[in-house]
């Protein structure tokens, strides 16, 4: 490659989470980085874009690093698009979002916003990988996924055009020492959901209001699942579509609604 | 069935935005209907949750009919959890989103609120029907797309328990006269993407910001998609599903990426 690698960077835990700023160290060993991403923590936004409201997206220096960096009050997709149509002026090669704080493996990939920009980058033919660590601490130890986000980027860089479309990869990093991680395994996305409760408060006007709050259950026995390999120790990879079809259920309402 | 079915509704362009005012119309004459709506518009929202923010949700009345409503400042998503976790005193028979103003079709799914409510219904094993009007007029003419809704929704109550899990429609009218409209055709999701444009400006004070504009691209000719059926004068539905594991990836990325 005569030039190096146009490496795009977004998250949706802010600009200044120590996961990004720990993604964007590696990313400046592997190619010439483009940092777009929200001002503020956009946890659990899915996959919203901002329709109704302003965008903002201005240039921010955070740290020495020789990356170009752009912070923006929208959301981890809106960072997506902002940086293709009007920040980068080239396609980028790869796209990475992370390092999430916590895990985003099986049903979880549909409320990530560090997902969500990884399959807007999908949907935009760009090779897109999702990183997550299973701690919520803030400052945590990021090394190993490092590791992993150096090791799977670099693949994924090296096989570049020749990849199929769309590629999308959900990779989430147990928060074990590096030396108790076993390697990787290539997993389907685990049956799971939450079940949610809430806490109930009563603000000082004296209004009812609630946080949601909930517990994450695993209703998948299968070995081949995300959630299987995490608990044994290795760093899972999911490769996610576009297709949310249900193709299986397809023939049975063919017959099922006939023309009224 | 002894008691009528159990139908919660709500969507995501606000609770009283003439699209769900006359999907309840059409439910109450089918069962006994809540509603839990957000209070203002939420398109766009995608799959987003609220988690660092509080929540609020209080009965409201908006019209004399005989469903009990509340409304939010929460996603359309966070409506069908508050629904279900504090609102309902037992699992609804049918969960049914919108009439949205606006096409659902093909990618729209990922970034649509008022199908992210049907997903969340479909992971909460409720049988859940998004409905879509092919127009962003605000006082269409939603007669049609309520005759479809109606029948719909009655299959989907007589089939009941029968359903395979989950079950999730994703149900596109076209906007045209009633008498105009071919039928129904059972679709998959075509492959489709926004090309962004940004509409830029400068506020009072200066700052430049801008707003997120688009045109839709169907990138699929085939002649079983969703966008096909639409323009072919059909109501399109697509089933859909909650793995979104790429299959196909999985075998060649097995082969590629070996243990560290």
């Amino acid at each position: 490659m005569d030039k190096k690698p146009l490496i795009l960077v977004t998250n949706d835990d802010g600009i200044t989470a120590p996961g990004i700023r720990r993604l964007i160290e590696v990313m400046n060993t592997l190619g010439e980085v483009v940092v777009v991403a929200p001002e503020n923590g956009m946890s659990g936004q899915g996959h919203a874009i901002t329709i109704d409201n302003t965008l903002y997206c201005d240039p921010v220096v955070i740290d020495d690093g020789p990356q170009k960096e752009f912070k923006s009050n929208g959301t981890p997709v809106d960072c997506v698009k902002l940086a293709i149509d009007q920040i980068l002026d080239r396609k980028p090669d790869l796209l990475v979002s992370g390092i999430n704080h916590g895990s985003n493996s099986s049903i979880n990939i549909i409320y990530s916003g560090t997902m969500s920009a990884a399959v807007e980058g999908g949907i935009e033919g760009i090779p897109s990988i999702g990183f997550s660590l299973t701690t919520y601490k803030w400052n945590a130890d990021f090394g190993a996924a490092q590791k992993y986000a150096r090791l799977i980027a670099s693949k994924v860089l090296e096989a570049g055009p020749a990849l199929p479309q769309p590629f999308i990869l959900n990779v989430n990093i147990p928060y074990l020492p590096e030396s108790e991680i076993k390697g990787i395994r290539i997993a389907r996305q685990a049956k799971a959901k939450w079940i949610e409760s809430y806490d109930k408060r009563v603000n000082p006007r004296g209004r009812e209001y609630c946080w949601l709050t909930g517990e994450f259950v695993n209703l998948d026995d299968g070995t081949d699942t995300d959630e299987y390999a995490l608990q044994n120790g290795y760093v899972s990879i999911v490769p996610v579509q576009l297709d949310l079809t249900n193709y299986a259920l397809m023939g049975r309402l063919k017959n099922w609604l006939d023309k009224p």
